[in-house]
């Protein structure tokens, strides 16, 4: 199968659930007083946003039972122990974790836009950013803590939720922190992505056999999918910000380097001894040429870095790939490597 | 009795449990990686505070365990069926709650200092104070999330302090919007008081209850004490920056006049035909002088709006100690008598 076939099941997989992901979100975060804190913590949620991580929940409860989206009600979706639990409901909370996370992540790299809005501090303010993120924050817990089906099952995913927070909490600060490293480690970098990105997609891939009763072993199998795949997909973005035309990015290409900001590829050149920071080291992302940008990712090429970080995501993908053997054999496991792939295979 | 005893036995009983709630606060929030994030998200608590709040959780569950403090281990407190929680952890969760409420409150506000330290944004700067924040949010979670005994009481748990945690915000966002209000109604602040200051001395006084299984008839006594005493302690907070000398208040007497903050004092005055915008119209806090602030509190008196806030207070101080009345007759139940009556009797 080819990368654009895998990209349009994976898509086609996303779009089937999306509405019912939207309509669930709109549900569970109605409109409530007071409006304006409701309409801002529901903002960001409703500019869009491809329900990725929604989608893996969504996804390992239906190949967990064996079932088939549209024939089956994930508002009363069926554990092994013949209970119900609102499979929605855990999928919409981790969505609101990631949305609380986005505007307070917002506010603290001072990024203006975001999915083509204006960010909610620009939006509004900052103070009512911060607050309509602690609003989410402590929504998601509610939702989630009203998912149904075995009590010690839902507080088991209510402790994962609040280590995954905790944990997402430590990836930002040191990516902070980061900034003013000068030597910093591929190891390091690493596992700040972990923390900041990859453990809410191993919570969306864990929570769901948690509420449906599966094993330990499925359990942990699921989150290591979601962990390894959620580092692919970060490493990609490197990847992509120096290798994709501008035009298909929406933003220039080459940025995260002209704005020195460190990543998989430059601390590998790094250590290959190439001179990173006199890479492009008088531009701006308004003055620099794509001259220039071809110069410096020739050198990034030369060194081997961007190949290291490549295969360091393809790595990754095919580990998660394996995760996904103790699934039972059918459409939705597929679907869950297909995801996988897409992670690393999509355009921007 | 008089209040001046009853401040006495309050206060001893918050010192005999302060050292056992401050280590545990230690433990429960070790100084993990990345050191500066959980620096700046124990700095707060390490600054100190009264523990108001895990001591009612304290005395709830010693009340209905008919236990005295010193015989008991918090950490594993008897449940009435027979199990065994961990109350100290859950004193904490509220705890650390409330901190976490009060850096995010201070970043909002612009203060500057909190209880008599910097600010935590201020101390180290805006991004980690929101994230030292939302670090303290999740652990929270974590700790509370194991406290053991009966998953179901830990969930319902949960769900209690994920709710609370929303109104507070809902609590916070309304201070902030009736700022811009000129048409303001007691009632409609009472509510701000009680979403932004109560439901936390709600959830202290009835996590106890659930936790050691008391019946629904005893978690919902204990919440309106908590919700009752804390609306209580914040309309006295009102009428004490009136009514205490500056010296004693550690600020500026009639500071919230100064700053035209409204509060349930000015609403009722304003009912009255008083022109409270007037009253110390061209003052600073800087400038004000104790005449002119005896003059405005006169005014006040005579609409009747100072005594109309003391007994707003002391009815909800009076009804909180009549639900009380579900509780044994021990020390415990006698203390969180007398803590009612302290909120609303003690100096600043």
């Amino acid at each position: 199968m080819t990368q654009n076939a895998t990209e349009k099941r994976v898509l086609a997989a996303i779009g089937q659930r999306r509405e019912a992901v939207n309509d669930a979100i709109d549900a569970e975060l109605p409109l409530a007083e007071p409006e304006r804190l409701y309409e801002a913590s529901r903002y960001l949620l409703q500019a869009g946003g491809k329900r990725l991580r929604p989608t893996v929940t969504l996804l390992v409860g239906e190949a967990l039972a064996d079932a088939r989206a549209g024939e089956v009600d994930y508002r009363a979706f069926p554990t092994r122990a013949d209970g119900e639990v609102d499979l929605m409901k855990a999928a919409v909370a981790i969505e609101v974790i990631q949305s609380f996370t986005l505007i307070h992540d917002d506010i603290m790299d001072d990024d203006d836009l975001r999915r083509g809005v204006k960010a909610v501090h620009n939006e509004y303010d900052t103070e009512t950013a911060i607050l309509a993120g602690d609003t989410l924050y402590s929504k998601a817990f509610e939702i989630m803590a009203d998912v149904g089906g075995d009590p010690a099952n839902t507080l088991e995913v209510m402790r994962r939720l609040s280590s995954t927070c905790t944990k997402i909490c430590e990836g930002q600060s040191l990516d902070v922190a980061f900034e003013s490293r000068d030597d910093l480690q591929p190891e390091e970098y690493l596992e700040m992505v972990e923390r900041k990105t990859a453990v809410l997609y191993g919570a969306a891939a864990a929570v769901p056999a948690i509420l449906l009763d599966a094993d330990e072993e499925i359990v942990e199998a699921m989150y290591s999918y979601g962990v390894e795949s959620g580092k692919a997909f970060q490493i990609q973005d490197d990847v992509l910000d120096l290798t994709v035309p501008s035009e298909e990015l929406g933003k220039q290409r080459g940025s995260d380097l002209v704005e020195n900001k460190e990543t998989l590829i430059t601390l590998h050149a790094r250590q290959q001894g190439v001179d990173v920071d006199g890479l492009l080291s008088d531009s701006t992302v308004e003055s620099v040429t794509e001259a220039e940008i071809d110069a410096a990712v020739e050198t990034l090429e030369e060194a081997g870095s961007i190949e290291y970080a490549r295969e360091m995501a393809e790595e990754l993908t095919a580990q998660s790939k394996q995760r996904l053997e103790v699934l039972p054999d059918n459409e939705a496991s597929e679907l869950l490597a297909d995801l996988a792939e897409y992670l690393i295979s999509r355009g921007y």
